[in-house]
């Protein structure tokens, strides 16, 4: 085995959205673990919008990635040496161990996967992060109810197909958004979406307003927002009284920087936001999972099953090298994955 | 008794702010009621920002008032004639009246007064609409807990000072924010808020914030938001992760119009809201308490005590006259009261 590991660092600060040169590809030496830590060789590794923030040096709900410094992200991969009775050489783990081909970790902040329980990678998306944003979200802020609608954008990807899977198994009205028409497809004839809106297909704001409404002919009660843009102020639009508005993430506006041209484009002003939270008595709920995570048992507990009988259906999106992680996170961001977005490092 | 009585209509729409010309004083013949109705004398109506909602063609919680409508409203009388088993003549009575000397009304969406439980004046203050709001909102979406800290704009305002006084019997710190040294010195002596900015005294946003910085130094944790504008955007740079804002009414841009120009002129755009939303967990929820009605029991069996016993103050501010409720409804709107507006009517 080499004592040469290789890793991605933030080279500067993106200005809009990230290009090749805010990344650069380092070789290091791999390290020792310390009293308590793992050593991990990665085999996967997940790309996701939030990562996109970090890229900031603006308040966000975690610090941002210093330049110069790994770029953040959780990972699968297999233990090489260990300094915790908890884990063993050879274990499979899930950790946020980087964009890298190998990372020490508090052994403690790590989480043991059984491969017989579902595949590995499952650790990084429907089974992971994005699925337990998705269920945590969707049940705990959506309060979803039999014979209503929901709503979720980005409906093929990981947080969007599992609000949509679970709000079938719920009996709902699921209303994908998605960008092209083979994600349309995918979203319904894969997840059982019961109409999928193609945001591509509308170049105006009326025409995309017009067909989210005719697929929710109800409105929308449960708006499942992870991406903001044109697509939250046509949905905010067409919410029914008492709506509820889980809010996990805004893609769309992630390299807004100033965040503040592009509304004025869009028209969806604050006090007009406002107002429609009052008028229509939203409910209106920001979270980020990582707060949450004392409920991820209950998650497994409930979604595994589903996984394992097919009730709950999964899209891995698996770029080759970690030298092509950059590339692929930009193709996340502009909306070119196909499911779940995952570098194979190894 | 004379047939007569008379009634304020609504002549125009208000382009903005409202004007004399929008109301028009009108004669006309008093009612008879019908199957199950009361005629009722009015004595004192209430004034409230939401009117101004109603005076618009836009879409809101409820209907407008047509053109030439009468204007609706909250009035407390004696009743004239009953032709319900629920009233008889002479009780107290508390009803949607409208701004009229008398009216008609459906005797069961009537509520009968105890004049020896409280001032018959204070159904339409601190134990009526406005305080029950405030009770309702502070406690449903604020949940409040001791050691935090509760921001409200209007706070001398029969909603912002019943909060207030609410999150000091919670062991809340209670910071107000009204308009005009006079006020805040009532807000602090009267209502005992710990500290109350003056939002006149600060002409730009940056001071404004500040001041509102140092009166809450720990952050805030709950907003209650009834004004929105510029006091609204501090408050919402000032929140604390995890924090709640119940949003109940912006008079601020109630005569916006379009409510768009205000936003982009004070910098809180919609991705910027949203991004705080998000970022600091906020929960945010609408509501309009005309929904809630259920609770008010509740709301009068914890509150009508704290009145007698003087843990609860209020404070009413009454103009003789049903020709001066325009007036003192265009005063209600720019700040002009002191205490809950009521028109003395007879």
């Amino acid at each position: 085995m080499s004592d040469k590991m290789q890793q991605i660092v933030l080279a500067s600060r993106p200005d809009g959205a990230p290009t090749q040169d805010n990344f650069r590809l380092e070789t290091a030496d791999i390290p020792t673990p310390g009293e308590g830590e793992i050593l991990v060789e990665v085999s996967h590794m997940s790309l996701d919008p939030y990562m996109r923030g970090r890229m900031d040096d603006a308040k966000s709900y975690a610090a941002p990635v210093p330049v110069g410094g790994k770029m953040e992200g959780g990972s699968v991969g297999r233990v090489l040496a260990s300094n915790s009775p908890l884990f063993k050489e050879g274990d499979h783990v899930f950790g946020m161990f980087g964009w890298a081909t190998h990372s020490t970790a508090d052994a403690r902040m790590c989480r043991k996967l059984d491969p017989d329980q579902a595949p590995v990678t499952t650790a990084l998306g429907v089974l992971g992060m994005p699925g337990f944003t998705g269920w945590w979200g969707f049940n705990e802020y959506g309060r979803p109810k039999e014979g209503e609608t929901l709503a979720v954008a980005a409906a093929t990807g990981p947080v969007g197909s599992m609000v949509g899977q679970l709000a079938k198994a719920k009996g709902l009205r699921a209303v994908g958004i998605a960008g092209g028409a083979d994600k349309c497809k995918l979203a319904t004839e894969e997840f059982g979406f019961d109409a999928c809106v193609d945001h591509r297909a509308h170049s105006d704001f009326k025409s995309l307003r017009a067909a989210m409404k005719e697929a929710a002919p109800d409105g929308i009660d449960v708006y499942f927002e992870n991406v903001g843009g044109p697509v939250l102020e046509a949905a905010i639009s067409l919410m029914n009284p008492f709506g509820r508005i889980p809010l996990c993430g805004m893609i769309a506006w992630y390299n807004a920087g100033g965040l503040g041209a592009d509304a004025a484009q869009e028209g969806l002003t604050a006090p007009k936001l406002w107002r429609t939270i009052l008028v229509n008595f939203l409910s209106v709920n920001g979270f980020i999972i990582s707060n949450h995570w004392d409920r991820y048992p209950d998650f497994v507990n409930e979604v595994a099953p589903m996984l394992k009988d097919g009730r709950v259906k999964y899209k891995e999106d698996i770029t080759d090298g970690l030298e092509n992680a950059p590339q692929a996170f930009m193709d996340l961001l502009t909306g070119g994955n196909h499911g779940k977005a995952i570098v194979k490092v190894k």
